[in-house]
C-alpha cells in the first residue's frame, strides 16, 4: 500500500483532521497523482453532515475535484506520463457496459458510478477517499489532461461545480441566438456565466438583490434580473430558453417557470429533494423541467479544452490545507465568492509517513 | 343575428338539451360553418360540470373539434369559398402579436386564446358557443382545410385529441431512430400511436392491463408495457426517448420517469393538477418532465395534411346529436373506444328556427 496523509472526520459533530491514509499499490491502469489543488464543494459539507453520530468505521476523506501530478503509472498505463499535469473530478470508475455509460455519460451508471470519496472500489471494495489529501490512485480512464496555460488551483472546480453546468449548456445547445439564465450566483452559477457566454448564448443573471448585479455584469452577463422585483420579473417573462437552476435551498420554481421562453427549459442543479409544481406552468409555453448532475468523461476532458482555449477558471480562495475547518465553516455561512480551493502541495513531504 | 340550434346546459346536473342559439353576422373575415361532426372530448364533461349551481346566464355550448361546410363568407375571406370542406378546433382567436403568436403557437398567446366555446370574442365581448350546434361563424384564420379523402367524422377528433398529441411529436422530433411511448390508450393516445408510427418511430405502449395489448398493436405499436408487470417494466427502463403520457387521473410520475432514456422527454397531456416527484427521478439521466395543450394554427394544418397523405384518422363512435346525452354518460364512464362523434349533417334544416 502506498501511504500519504488526507483530513478526515468520522463523526459529523468533528472537525476534519490530518490523518494517514492508505491509497492501494498501482494495478496495471492506475496512476498515481500528487494532489496539489482540490476544490471545495458543497457536498463535502453535505456529506460530512451525513457520517453517523456515533462515528463511522472509516475516515470520510472529502473532495472530488482537484488537480494534481502523475507520480508513478501502472504497467499498462497509455495516456499518462509521469510529470503530467492532470484533474480528477467526481466519478473515479463506472460499469462501462450499459447504456449510460456506453452513451459517455458515467455519471448515470445503471450500477451507479464510482465515487471519488465515500464510494467503494469496483474492485477490491475498499472505500474510496477524496482529494483532501497528499495522493490519490484512480484508473488513467478517468483522469483527465489538463490545459497548462491556466491557473492551477483556479482550474481545480471545473471538475465539479464546471462540469456540473457544463453539460446542461452542451445538451440543451447553449449559443448564440439563445439566452440562458442563471440563477444563483455561487460555485456553479458564476461558471454557468462565463461559459454560456463564451458559448456565444445571451446571458441573464437572476438575483433575489441588487447587490450581486455588479458581479454578474463582470462576470459577463448580458442582463440582470432581480426577482424580487415584479416589474424586472414582468420585463423577463418567457425569454429565457434555458434556465441553469443553481439554487440549493427549496424554492418556487413556478416563478422562474414564468421567465422560460417557449419550449424552454428550467435545468434544476442544486436542489436534490422532491419538488412540487402546477402542469399550468410547464403546459403554457410547453416547458420542461430537468435536472442534471456532475458529467461524463468526454464532456469532462472538452470542458477542460474549451476552458483552457477561451482562458475560463473559476474565481477561488486559495487556503492553506491546514484551514480546512475555516473553508468549511465559511463555505456554510455562504462567506465565498465563489470556490474554496485547499492548496495541498506543500503536503507533499509528508506523504511518506507510516500508514495509521 | 344568424339563428341556429345547439345543445347546452347552464347548470351542472342538467342533460345537453337542443336550443335556438345565435351567432353573429359575418365580419369581413368571417366564414359560417355548417357543423355536420363534433369528436366529444373530456373537456366537454369537465366544463359542464364546472358550470354554477345555480345556473349560468348563459348556456354552455360545448364542441371544439369539428368539422363542416362553408355556407357563406365575408367581404374579404381569401382562403375559402362556399362548399369548401373546413375543420376548426378549441381556439378561434388570439392577440397575434405576442411572442407565441408570433411564433405560430397561438394556443399560448399572452392574452389566453379565445376559446371556441366558454370564451369571448375579442371584439364584441359575446360569449362562445361550440360546435355541438348547427353552424358556427369564425375568423377564416381559425378555419383549416380539411383533407377530402378523409371520412369526415372520424377526422373531426384530430382538431383537439390530435393536435394535443401532435405538437410534443414535432416538438421533440419523433422519427425514425426514437422510441416512443404511450401511456393511457384513450382519445389522444391512440392517434399519439398512429401519429408516432406514421412519423417513422418505434412505439411502445404502456398499458396497466394485458387486456389492451391487442389493441396496442392493431393501431400500430411494436412493443407493449405492462405497468403492473415489474418483469415487464424492468425491461423498458431507459428505453424512450418520448413518453407521451395522456393519463388523465393523478398518477405516479417517478414509475414513468424510470422508463424514459438519456435526455428524454416525459410530456404529461392528460392530467392538468399540482404535480410532485423526486428532483433524482429527473437528474439520473438528465431527464425532463414537460406538458403541452393543443396546438398553433401552423401544425394543425401540417397535421391534417399529414392525415390526408398518410391516411390516418381517428377511431370513432358516430352517434346522433339527439344521443348527446348518452355519449357524455358513457365517456364518463370511459366506454368509448376512442372517441365519440356527434353527427349534427341531420339537425341543418333547423337552422332556420328563430332565435331564443
Amino acid at each position: 500500500m502506498r501511504g500519504t496523509i488526507g483530513y478526515g472526520a468520522v463523526r459529523p459533530d468533528e472537525e476534519l483532521s490530518l490523518r494517514t491514509i492508505e491509497r492501494r499499490d498501482l494495478r496495471p491502469d492506475d496512476i498515481a497523482v500528487r494532489v496539489t489543488y482540490c476544490g471545495v464543494c458543497f457536498s463535502d459539507l453535505v456529506a460530512l453532515r451525513g457520517l453517523p453520530a456515533h462515528g463511522a468505521d472509516q475516515p470520510l476523506v472529502p473532495g472530488h475535484e482537484f488537480v494534481g501530478e502523475v507520480l508513478a503509472t501502472g504497467a499498462e498505463v497509455t495516456r499518462f506520463q509521469v510529470g503530467d499535469q492532470v484533474a480528477v473530478g467526481n466519478i473515479v470508475d463506472s460499469c462501462g457496459v450499459c447504456a449510460m455509460c456506453r452513451a459517455g455519460q458515467e455519471n448515470f451508471c445503471a450500477e451507479f458510478p464510482t465515487l471519488t470519496y465515500g464510494g467503494r472500489d469496483r474492485r477490491d471494495g475498499t472505500p474510496t477517499l477524496g482529494g483532501y489529501s497528499g495522493e490519490y490512485v484512480v484508473r488513467e480512464s478517468f483522469a483527465y489532461h489538463r490545459p497548462d496555460n491556466l491557473d492551477a488551483a483556479a482550474v481545480a472546480p471545473l471538475l465539479c461545480a464546471g462540469v456540473t453546468v457544463w453539460e446542461p449548456l452542451r445538451r440543451w445547445g447553449a449559443g448564440p441566438g439563445m439566452t440562458v439564465g442563471v440563477a444563483g450566483l455561487g460555485g456553479l452559477g458564476h461558471l454557468a456565466v462565463r461559459l454560456a457566454k463564451a458559448l456565444g448564448a445571451r446571458v441573464v443573471v437572476l438575483t433575489r438583490t441588487t447587490e450581486k448585479a455588479a458581479d454578474a455584469r463582470a462576470l459577463g452577463a448580458d442582463d440582470v434580473v432581480v426577482t424580487t422585483d415584479e416589474q424586472s420579473l414582468a420585463r423577463a417573462v418567457n425569454s429565457i430558453d434555458l434556465l441553469i437552476d443553481t439554487i440549493s435551498a427549496p424554492h418556487d420554481l413556478g416563478r422562474l417557470l414564468r421567465l422560460v421562453a417557449l419550449d424552454g427549459t428550467l435545468c434544476s442543479l442544486g436542489y436534490l429533494g422532491p419538488v412540487s409544481l402546477e402542469t399550468m406552468d410547464l403546459l403554457i409555453g410547453r416547458k420542461s423541467l430537468a435536472s442534471a448532475g456532475s458529467g461524463g468523461r468526454p464532456r469532462t476532458q472538452e470542458l477542460l479544452d474549451f476552458c483552457g482555449e477561451h482562458g475560463i477558471t473559476a474565481d477561488v480562495e486559495v487556503l492553506p490545507a491546514a484551514q480546512v475547518a475555516t473553508a468549511m465553516r465559511r463555505l456554510d455561512a455562504n462567506d465565498v465568492r465563489y470556490r474554496f480551493v485547499l492548496d495541498l502541495s506543500d503536503l507533499s513531504h509528508l506523504s511518506d509517513l507510516p500508514t495509521a
